[in-house]
């Protein structure tokens, strides 16, 4: 379900073209910002990285209802066992750090996280469960309770912050923040709903991305939460593949923040809130992947007429990670014929001569071979944009899907191949 | 099954530490050659490329058995198409073009086969079902059959040429001809089995892989043909990944020559042929995958202790088609916590506190943590090899498997984003 609204950001802005040296093309030039109600953000040089913010704590005025969604790897993150074995959907605060993944840390790993959030669960006075962590970074490295510990205190003198300011803690290879707000009005009551993500490599998701929160203003019930981020996440973040890479810390989090009563058990209440939150979702996974590690286009595929939406995952993801369409479309070359290849080996049952293919607008094959009036000199203008859209009908079926990832430059490899160095 | 003998080419000479501009890293200094008997091999510039020897054709002195796997795509080139479709096993003659894949070529791809295979039908006297054809190239484009056709006539007045020149008109991103010949003794008879590949992107192979001819001297049955290349596909071809990309035309081929009689009913004798043809499969394998496209290294998989061959598999692709692992080994890191994150995308139910991971003969991590004596530096200076070795014991089952891939480069970029321009 692609909404008017969430397809307007696929039309470049002027300000989008401009390449800035080291940041993603799509790096946007305004952010929106605000210092929501309900929540106090906080965030800390704990020394992670070498010089930039790298820790968020938030604490809720109240403890809220959440619904989180982790990622489906058998290696999860400590963070991610935490949680999963300690909370239960009612949330007093959120601890994330950057830089360190604690990731693959074994039993020492969890007594970190013991540790700190003892620390925090004394110092504000919730329970032990009523805290979340997340951790992003390197993955393996063990790190001392101490370096959260010796910020909670701060706590107490500080201001708290914007939600710009969360956004950008809990960033790694990110070259911008990422931040997306939504107005929603149901019988006249106005409220917002607001998200924060972060991740730019290592991004395939499976059941949550690397570390995203969302705040809807409203009361909501657990179940309520529950359907609406599982009628999402399959969309939004679920649609993306910047490198095909699955994260051990993947993370999505939905909290209720109580600010206004709404009922929606009301099924037009409910679908108001779950278009808007799909919007916010749909916002948010863009905007990791349009910050893509060395992303120099962002890449569209549509598939059309598939048998079933795992059909249409399975095509478009062997589409959209295949290094070989990757870099035709990073050296601008309509390079159809790796498209074709890439649908081949997914080894989905379908027959090469119903498939239709579109680059933009323009048909490159069709009936088990090139389209006859192909216009090659139209469609290789029209690979020097930034937004490359491929559409794939495959006369299967009834199901359609887009899905986003990137192309493959030389700037990923510089990235990745020093990441550690 | 790595058998001694076959493991040796993964000590790297002397001569293969020479880095050559344009070049694999691993190009062989000397190539076996010879002139193969019971077949006359033709070569010739029919004009798919622009210089180079663009043309095969193979001519049995009688007819011989064979036996042949394709690509497991959905998408297979019209060469397969039309093999499927005709040939029965029985050989007269074979037709390698290089430069075209007339692949998602429709109806007019088959037409040009049957074209020329026609022609060549009539000009050497056999069955069109005993002549077989494979192409390898662009996908998408139709030829003119009159490029092969206008070819076959000189064949009267030609001398017949080396394996080594079959090896080489069959290449296209290839920088080096792959060839690999081995001599077998069975009761004090003795043969040779000789094999050319070719293949260096779109290498993924899925039950056969972009094009490679083998010659088994003996005289063999069809069903003997059919054991001896499925007791060996898997642990050989199908276990190699330079890109993940599976391509449209993968095609293996084992031809038996009927020079010599031996029983091969004989269990004995089945596995002194099945051994050696191993190693001749082992050995062209690699050959492909040491000439992967910008490759700097060379990994090789080893999955200890897996429950089943499938999940052995399922995670080593997953970690030698990561594209992060891929460009850590690139850039000379040790990342194994990208090795962890790869295993755990693969979603193979596994106990990530009984993993162990090496690196060479250095231990990483265990019992679901970073190894504690952890040789830093020592590993530091192995990842400087040409050679990188991962062992992941799992201790989940019995199966042991190995895999090979390669890095990810800046020069893999440079040739696939300029492919066709």
């Amino acid at each position: 379900m692609i909404t008017k609204s969430s397809t307007k950001d696929l039309a470049l802005s002027s300000n989008e073209r401009l390449f800035l040296k080291g940041n993603s093309i799509f790096k946007p030039k305004k952010y929106n910002n605000l210092k929501p109600k309900g929540l106090k953000i906080y965030t800390f040089h704990a020394g992670f990285k070498k010089k930039l913010k790298d820790l968020l704590i938030i604490i809720f005025d109240k403890t809220v209802n959440s619904k989180i969604v982790y990622s489906k790897t058998s290696m999860p993150s400590a963070p991610i066992i935490w949680d999963l074995k300690n909370n239960k959907g009612t949330v007093k605060a959120l601890i994330v750090n950057s830089g360190n993944a604690n990731a693959h840390t074994g039993k020492k790993g969890i007594d970190t996280i013991d540790k700190y959030t003892n620390y925090l669960s004394n110092f504000i006075g919730c329970k032990k469960n009523e805290i979340l962590v997340s951790s992003t970074g390197v993955i393996g490295e063990l790190f001392d309770p101490s370096l959260i510990i010796n910020q909670i205190p701060k706590i107490k003198s500080l201001k708290p912050n914007y939600l710009l300011d969360a956004a950008k803690a809990i960033m790694t290879t990110d070259t911008y923040p990422k931040i997306s707000v939504k107005k929603v009005v149901i019988n006249k009551k106005i409220f917002k709903i607001y998200g924060i993500a972060k991740g730019s490599g290592m991004i395939k998701p499976n059941m949550g991305t690397m570390l995203s929160y969302i705040f809807l203003e409203p009361k909501i019930s657990k179940t309520i939460l529950n359907k609406l981020l599982m009628n999402n996440l399959e969309s939004t973040f679920n649609s993306i593949s910047i490198d095909s890479d699955t994260s051990t810390s993947d993370t999505l989090a939905l909290f209720s923040l109580n600010k206004i009563d709404i009922n929606f058990k009301n099924k037009k209440n409910f679908q108001k809130l779950n278009n808007s939150l799909y919007e916010l979702m749909y916002d948010l996974s863009l905007k990791v992947v349009k910050d893509g590690e060395g992303i120099s286009k962002l890449i569209k595929v549509n598939i059309l007429m598939s048998k079933s939406i795992k059909q249409a995952k399975n095509i478009a993801f062997s589409i959209i990670n295949s290094p070989l369409v990757k870099t035709a479309l990073s050296g601008q070359d309509a390079n159809w014929g790796r498209v074709i290849a890439a649908i081949g080996k997914s080894e989905e049952k379908i027959n090469q001569n119903k498939i239709k293919i579109l680059f933009g607008k323009y048909l490159v094959c069709e009936k088990g071979a090139r389209y006859p009036d192909i216009k090659i000199s139209k469609i290789n203008d029209y690979m020097k944009n930034k937004i490359i859209e491929i559409t794939v009908i495959l006369q299967n079926g009834n199901v359609n899907h887009t899905f986003f990832g990137n192309d493959l430059t030389y700037e990923y490899i510089r990235i990745n191949a020093d990441y550690r160095s």
